[in-house]
């Protein structure tokens, strides 16, 4: 081993270990093993065509020098935007704290207390803020939270007109996001200009931004009135900032609000990620789409947090979803939930109050200086009037490093925000050519606007105020929690590897952190630059011809090549091609897309072994060969398994006149050895957050670009901004998405290179096959592939040990808290397995530890079969187990206490404790509170 | 409360928590409690005269912009300071990670595993490197570690000789660093060129080089055996990384090793913190200076770290103490074990092979272009001669960005390292005039000198290769640990207050950690004008006329600023006044530093309330009145007291010719209303790592610098490398000792500026008195000044208790830990008695619940009084409990376990458990094992 490979570091087994795994496997190296599992007919024999594998510090260097080809102006853009103080206890004990970034989406609840409670700090935050009654825990930005407000309002409304009003004082990039949504749904959107113009007759829904993108603070009152008379719903898109000092949307009836929270402590990162935020008022809650956490009650009766409602997870309805949404933004939006404990309803207040404060003083001086300022009232943002002049304006600012919105020919918008200063007013005026004034100015919001409820009373949002508060209560979250930190998390589909500090170290520098996503172009070269490099790599691992890194999640990716699929055929003439087929065993996510392509969902079904059913798939074809737009597969299946009949279904789709979709959840185990681009399909999306190491973040941020073949590339999602023009889809309120953690998959591509890439596949799919070869005699392996081998995870099949002895997979899951391990993926893609996904990251001691629990927990169940332990007492069925109840001074179970604590006996391993017991999950879904409980509900 | 009060974020409690606590202590406001605590005669009625408090983000600003005005250039200098790459996983999850870098020093041991088993890993790796049988657990740079082998040489040699021959080929800070310590201790330095001149005949010891300064690696076993005829013993200044390749000194006989474990990953930072070393043959272990730690067993019989051999401690030692050493570097420390950790024996072995072949590429290319290298065998550095070239040479290769060493007017340095890169040659060969070579050279080392035997053989030198594994290892071992980030530490005497994260984030930036100390003058502007500012302020805060930063270390500060008064007596023709007057209250240090500084201790008794007693003092001047030269005090008093009595005692002091030292140790009780320069004191040294944010780091670095009113500035450390001229001492290897961290105390005063730091003072002090007040029922408080009042800590008396009880300090101590809190200082200054320093950090709500503990504990002692409990079973005694042994099987005892273990009841809030029961220290004094325990040990 040299210290120098990047890829020693990420890969965690030592030659010695892959010797002996090898062995356990069955094969003589890992070429061998790879030879014998992956299908011929899709396998690859080239080496990437990628630079050199870097150093770590190499690639520091080289960040650095991107990084240094972006200017960091000051930004008064605003237009959804904002500069932000990012406080640095949060900084370094969120963004920056493996503890948190590398958590999983809390579908384990027990041992995620910490993040499940800091995100019902958010949407405690969201509902106090807005006045609404519940709210979920993030959305993906403030354009899909807008998209998806105006889907909950169809829904939701009574009217059954197709009509959607849109404000025109609208964002520019949610009217895109909405539009493009709206389209293959058959929604009508109607941009009206609701201050002087009427509201159509007849529709389902109105949006209206609060303040307006102009910075207007206009009274909605009456259009919220006339909008419910028609039968339709209304959403604002508000700024929470501006609710601590405007009456909130939710005392004048309004139905939804969304918008975004990266104005509190999120950094703009050149368009994301940052956590959007979706709210309801009351009977709307069981509608809302995405996560949200709510408080029920674990088997001691006490409080214990976990994800409500999850029967209307896209997962679960599949074809009938409404939304495709998965992954949320739990790492900012815990960094936003966290801004509002650590400055409370006084800070924001305060903060509120100086923005709003440098606001009046700018157009105090503009108008000063002759310059007409819009005569409306405003929060943060005014818009100036200056007749043919607002381009040379604009650029004088720039001169002066100050980004303002440059709105049309004659107009210009300035917006303020906390980290505004005296100087930076100065320079506008400058740019402007006027003086300025002195002083404070008392512009004043409208009396009638002004917010007199209290929010924020919650006792979490006034006791963290102090620095040493803050960390101890971070610190004290994280440790409720288990992340990758602590151990493996093998969770089959997930991909839960290394997420390297190195890859992770430029996303906190001020050059790619703190740069609008609407800069000019002139000021972004160097993260243009590192995605154009990026896109180009990811091309060349997937053998597609482009990609693009729009879309912030996987779903949105999937969204985003649905609909590239439908454009294409339209472009063709064969716009009536509309059915997607899709394998019973695909991600539920994959059927919710393709309706919200405005697609047809035709289920395929699947064989004895799982894989796709190829008489069933003619069938299919030969019923919809006219119809026939696309089928979605997932490769290697969503089994684990590389199908041998994956070049004969792109085929057979293709002659009938469709696409092939290959979902790219599981390329962990292609690359370096398997192009999707290059054995027949022609189009996927990646999940930037499973194989190219962007950390989970307890479930969020995702990034989901999108790669095709070149027929496909003219209808890859299009600029927000400019949208309209080339009839492209906006995907995402950015152009590039979340294009502030790209420097992640760009630092862990440009260090593996070809060389360390492929090894890793191919260590991943030998920890795979580790696993199942020593987990086989104890747990059948469910489904394998070529030769009996498995790809990068194997299904473990609980269903006959449950039937013998009545224990469950989810007791074996809660079981495996106490043995220190996050469970595998439970029931999927089978109800009643667990699917197993080690990664390459997993040394052989952590492999090992895993399998002898399992194999431990094993005789455990067969103690419960053969009666020496009750079937409702024992060890699985009462896991986990927490100290509190381990030494409480009654013990009446019919097993010794040291069985429970310590399975695996006493070692000086740091003993992981989860905070609460079993959680009772239907009992919160009957009693839905998704807000902070009050702190007597913790008392003994 | 503004967002925009960093004073607000450090200062735990809010207003209505003062208020609460001033309505405790019975004062209306802090002014008023102020003005009651602080005698009139010392109090200081003005406002500080610093810049008004920046932002958080202002404060980041300007340190950008002073970090700015510094150049990273390349460094090629060497002399003990080398480029290195700290793991990027070490320095995020170490270095910036507060469960680390907040932590106090491994007195209690139980809730100090982790960080107690990482300096076993640097004990173990600098024993293994060196070949020596023990190391302690850090020095403060390489120049004091070799002062410190110089007197522990004295202390072991059989010569009665007071001569210590140094070898020519040493680095010249260290010749400078043990010329300064030998002096006043009559030690008679003399710089021999052992390769060429006879040694002397007779002497205590003798200092080597290895490699020489120059480079040269020299066969020292000649000179060893030499040594050892005359009764000397042999110190050899090793480089660890080239000791991979080299035959270590342990091997030739040699006796001590000292040096500097800085290229280990830990950035040069100016000249600092790093973690030098100390390492002895087997027989020397017990006269080792410093800490020590050791492996012993706990209650369980179980292994268990904890400080070996603290008998030898200067604090209890005192004026017989042969050292002062006191704080270590322990975060240093740490990082440089674990990059050991992680790179492994083959690791380390790469990077010294790849280093020494850049050296050699470097030296055939500077050959072949016709510059003569010395011809002799080297790792990493080569010297050139260029005749009368020199400056020359350096002048261009500065130009290149490369910094060489000017040796002299005809010779160059050049020293590769781990970051020197095939550019970096080549720019040097440019400056020197040469083409250079391509390729590989094999220079190879003689065989003779060649390393044959193995090290860092232990498995965790072998088991934490891949980032995974070794982020889980640091997150294991940091759980183990109780540190400010899950609670107060309440430590009399040593001021644990928030380290801010504002504060710490600078010492990242490469413009501050990559800096060379000998860097030339114009690459470091930015960083003379840091210290200038902060010594600046510093003086201001004081009251002193002049600061020097040298002083790395409190320790260091005391003998510099004893070293100033020797000076100044000594130039006045009064060098016969050597008696030094302390306090029999005084840290023990006081006392050793003293003796260091070549003065005799006489001390001076306390009275009945813990006061200087000037009656005795009158005594002890009149007995010593011609010898008098300074009088050493602690104020407040080291019983946390406003003695009224100073400004008479400083009077007496002068009156008699005497200089009056006063000790900052808790300078927090005074800042901003009283300055000691002001109020009769001559000199005092801070501690940074107190007063001024600096953080702990487990125990260390500390930062002490020595401030002087006028007379004495003259006598202030002089710059190392230029000692020798100006007859300053040099007090640490770099003329600004602990450089890199200095940006912490800076912000921390540019944060809170004259009304925050006022403010602080006034908090930290009422939250004594409310701790006083609150406990004074349960536990008496031993000493108070002017109405009864505390300053900023006070002594809880458990005499009375512990006799009629049988109840320690100890268990209480140990007891707390169950309560979730870090025990305060024990016995010190009075033994049997617990001192509580709360500090303005926390607030009400922490405050309280470590009194209701203390008040929990009361009744619990009170149980053990009244036979409830048995005397030898009780909770009190078995403190602290583990998981393991609550969750046991078996439970015998006469109290229930929930008792045991949530002693104040089980809530969410995340329960510390200690990894380890109580330990027994004594056996483990008598059993000493100072390096890594075999695993088999921690075997159930």
């Amino acid at each position: 081993m040299t210290a120098e490979q990047f890829a020693d570091r990420h890969i965690g087994p030592v030659p010695a270990d892959e010797r002996r795994m090898l062995e356990a496997v069955g094969y003589g190296s890992i070429d061998e093993l790879m030879d014998a599992a992956i299908p011929e007919v899709i396998r690859w024999h080239g080496t990437l065509d990628l630079p050199e594998p870097a150093t770590e510090a190499e690639a520091i260097a080289e960040l650095r020098a991107l990084a240094g080809r972006n200017t960091v102006a000051v930004s008064m853009i605003g237009l959804g935007y904002h500069g932000t103080h990012t406080p640095a206890v949060i900084r370094r004990n969120v963004l920056e704290n493996p503890a948190w970034y590398t958590a999983y989406t809390p579908y384990q609840p027990e041992i995620s207390q910490g993040r499940l409670e800091a995100l019902l700090n958010f949407q405690t935050m969201v509902t106090d803020l807005t006045g609404l009654a519940t709210a979920n825990a993030s959305m993906l930005d403030e354009g899909t939270a807008a998209a998806e407000a105006m889907t909950l309002a169809r829904r939701a409304s009574k009217s059954k007109s197709p009509v959607y009003v849109v404000d025109a004082d609208t964002l520019p990039q949610t009217v895109a996001v909405i539009t493009s949504r709206a389209e293959p749904l058959g929604i009508d959107v109607r941009v009206v200009d609701t201050e002087r113009d009427e509201l159509p007759g007849e529709f389902f829904g109105l949006h209206l931004q609060y303040p307006g993108a102009s910075g207007a603070v206009r009274d909605h009152a009456g259009l919220v009135e006339a909008a419910h008379a028609a039968g339709a719903l209304v959403t604002v898109a508000a700024d929470l900032l501006a609710l601590t000092l405007l009456r909130p949307p939710g005392e004048i009836g309004v139905d939804i609000a969304a918008g975004t929270t990266q104005r509190f402590g999120v950094p703009m990162g050149f368009g994301g990620p940052h956590a959007g935020y979706l709210a309801v008022r009351s009977g709307l809650e069981r509608m809302l789409p995405g996560r949200l956490v709510g408080v029920s009650k674990d088997a001691d009766g006490n409080p214990a947090y976990r994800l409500a409602l999850q029967t209307r997870e896209q997962h679960i309805r599949r074809e009938k979803a409404t939304s495709n949404i998965c992954t949320a933004q739990v790492l900012l939006a815990v960094m936003a939930g966290m801004y509002a404990v650590y400055h409370g309803p006084d800070g924001l207040r305060a903060i509120a109050t100086r923005t709003h404060g440098m606001a009046a003083r700018l157009a105090a001086g503009l108008r000063a200086g002759g310059v007409r300022v819009a005569d409306v009232a405003f929060f943060d943002t005014v818009t100036a009037t200056v007749p043919g002049r607002a381009a040379e304006v604009v650029a004088a600012a720039a001169q002066r490093n100050v980004n303002l919105r440059l709105v049309d020919a004659d107009r210009v918008g300035i917006a303020c925000d906390e980290t505004t200063t005296g100087a930076h007013l100065a320079a506008v005026w400058a740019a402007f050519g006027v003086d300025g004034v002195d002083g404070d100015v008392d512009a004043g919001l409208p009396r009638a606007l002004a917010r007199s409820s209290d929010f924020l009373t919650h006792p979490v949002f006034r006791s963290h105020h102090s620095e040493t508060a803050m960390l101890r209560y971070l610190r004290r979250l994280a440790d409720f929690d288990y992340a990758l930190d602590r151990g493996m998390i093998p969770l089959g589909s997930c991909t839960m590897k290394l997420n390297a500090t190195t890859e992770m170290e430029a996303i906190s520098w001020a050059e790619f952190a703190h740069v609008h996503p609407f800069a000019p172009a002139e000021q972004t070269a160097g993260y243009r630059e590192l995605i154009g490099q990026l896109e180009g790599w990811l091309a060349e691992v997937t053998g597609y011809d482009a990609v693009s890194v729009q879309p912030n999640a996987g779903s949105q990716g999937e969204l985003a090549g649905l609909l590239a699929i439908r454009a294409y055929h339209r472009d063709r003439g064969e716009g009536h091609r509309d059915v997607c087929l899709i394998p019973s065993s695909a991600h539920g996510t994959n059927a919710a897309s393709a309706v919200m392509a405005g697609m047809r969902v035709v289920v395929v079904g699947c064989d004895a072994d799982g894989n796709v059913d190829l008489v069933d798939l003619d069938a299919k074809i030969d019923k919809h060969r006219d119809a026939l737009a696309a089928i979605m597969v997932t490769y290697p299946s969503t089994h684990g398994v590389y199908e041998t009949g994956i070049a004969q279904l792109c085929a057979k789709v293709h002659d009938a006149g469709g696409q092939v979709y290959v979902d790219g959840a599981n390329l962990n185990a292609l690359v370096g050895f398997a192009k999707p681009g290059k054995f027949g399909a022609d189009v996927s999306h990646l999940n930037l957050h499973k194989t190219f190491c962007i950390p989970h973040g307890g479930g969020g941020p995702g990034v989901g670009p999108v790669a095709v073949r070149a027929h496909l590339a003219p209808f890859l999602p299009g600029d927000p901004l400019g949208a309209h023009a080339d009839a492209r889809p906006a995907i995402s309120a950015a152009k590039y998405g979340s294009a502030g953690i790209l420097p992640i998959p760009w630092a862990y591509l440009r260090m593996m290179g070809a060389p360390g890439l492929t090894r890793a596949t191919g260590v991943a799919v030998l920890a795979a096959n580790y696993v199942a070869a020593r987990l086989r005699n104890h747990f059948p392996v469910l489904y394998a592939g070529n030769k009996g081998l498995v790809a990068h995870e194997c299904i473990l099949d609980l269903r006959p040990l449950t039937k013998a002895t009545g224990v469950s997979v989810d007791d074996v899951a809660k079981r495996l808290i106490d043995y220190g391990f996050h469970a595998p993926t439970m029931s999927f893609p089978v109800a009643g397995t667990l699917m197993v996904e080690p990664t390459e990251s997993e040394d052989l001691a952590e492999l090992d530890r895993f399998c002898e629990a399992m194999i431990a927990i094993r005789a455990e169940i067969d103690k419960v079969g053969s009666g020496a332990w009750l079937a409702g007492d024992n060890p699985l069925a009462n896991a986990p187990h927490t100290a509190a109840m381990l030494t409480g001074d009654e013990w009446s179970h019919g097993y010794p206490r040291s069985v429970a604590g310590y399975p695996a006996g006493v070692d000086r391993m740091a003993k992981y404790w989860p905070p609460v017991r079993r959680i009772d999950g239907a009992y919160g879904d009957r009693n839905l509170v998704c807000s902070c409980p009050a702190p007597e509900a913790f008392e003994d």
